[in-house]
């Protein structure tokens, strides 16, 4: 039965993305804290695109550019230098990014996207739109790879936690032999499936971001479809799939 | 308080081992499935040294330059051509390996051992010894980094729920901020402290060897205590620490 199910694996780090083979794969990137998190709120409050960059120059740059565009992105917990905002989905609000281009500069999840070589459908994933990524990957019926962003390449809780929310919620509908998958299934359904939160409060990144006093940012994060929009790349482009 | 206490992380995959600092550090080389559990095995039941080695070229070169030597290792679940024996704790009782040298070439815990960059203490950790190894890394006083060997750089649960047996015992005496290891408790102290094989059944790994025949043997490596030696690694051989 299974082997005719396409496959779902998890990459823990990117580190580990050599061992994936992603072509003509969807691949879900995932930052939940918090660059997948703000770019699921951004996208579904209106913008018209977000466009991940790698570095500050660039997107003061392609700020420059693109009319009517934001420029955000943080390092160390305050807004980059030469931007304007930050990296959080509480920024955003309708009455602020609607129609406008969001060119946002994060560090793992943005070096992660850029890594995975085409052609792959890229999508990215947050809990804040959990449930919109799975009906989309049920819907496409090709082979998955959740690519966890992780932090500077070593692996995170957050991260490995939403990914295991999918695998909980598509394991009877894809053919799992992925033991890094067994394992966030494993994380989710025995410690976070009622609240991601609590688990996730002893975790690096929340202890790094507490310090920037963010708890309300993660706690925010961590909740299940309050942005229920896929994020899909097109070019360089995010842009809302439909 | 805990600043003051040593180091403790989990490296997940020798493909992520440039992340961490072995400097000054124990290494403890994991490779549950089956190296380190044979290693253990084979010192405590009296071998003079074990030789890790990368090929089955090296382990036949080196065999027949040492005398009293045995040379094993598997490709694929069987003894490797040119080889003599495999690579099973049950292979090696006493009244075989005493005062033998065994030339092992295993893949994955090998090469990790390999990679490790003096000057750091090395030992090998298994369910087999595993409270041997505890017991070592709290006399010891050092950071410590539990290596992972996993599977061609690819995460596995039953090194990962090693490492998690481990991190559950010195989690008061050791400091510990790394997610890995969070993540390695969190499966064992859930899932797996009565009995790791029932865990490690649904794993890659486990269904891979059972295609061989090989369920008794990997209950036997999930087996606590039953070879109680710390092989310590002193130039290019394993003897037992005393």
């Amino acid at each position: 039965m299974t082997q005719d199910l396409p496959k779902l694996e998890v990459c823990l780090s990117p580190a580990l993305l050599h061992l994936y083979d992603t072509k003509g794969s969807v691949v879900v990137i995932i930052d939940v804290f918090r660059a997948t998190s703000t770019i699921a709120a951004a996208l579904h409050n209106g913008a018209k695109c977000v466009v991940p960059v790698a570095s500050v120059q660039e997107c003061i740059e392609l700020g420059k550019q693109t009319a009517n565009s934001i420029t955000a992105g943080e390092r160390d917990g305050k807004v980059a230098e030469g931007l304007e905002f930050g990296n959080s989905p509480s920024e955003y609000p309708r009455t602020f990014v609607e129609g406008k281009t969001l060119v946002l500069t994060t560090t793992n999840g943005t070096r992660l996207l850029h890594m995975i070589e085409h052609p792959a459908t890229i999508i990215t994933g947050s809990f804040l739109n959990l449930s919109a990524v799975c009906e989309f990957l049920i819907s496409q019926g090709k082979n998955v790879l959740l690519g966890c962003a992780a932090w500077k390449d070593r692996f995170n809780l957050e991260d490995t936690l939403f990914a295991g929310a999918v695998v909980n919620r598509l394991k009877d509908k894809f053919s799992i032999n992925c033991d890094s998958a067994r394992a966030a299934n494993y994380l989710y359904e025995h410690s976070a499936e009622s609240n991601p939160i609590d688990f996730l409060r002893n975790s690096s990144h929340f202890k790094r971001l507490s310090a920037y006093g963010l708890e309300k940012d993660m706690e925010y994060c961590a909740t299940p479809d309050l942005h229920p929009v896929v994020p899909i790349l097109h070019g360089r482009e995010l842009i809302v799939h439909s």
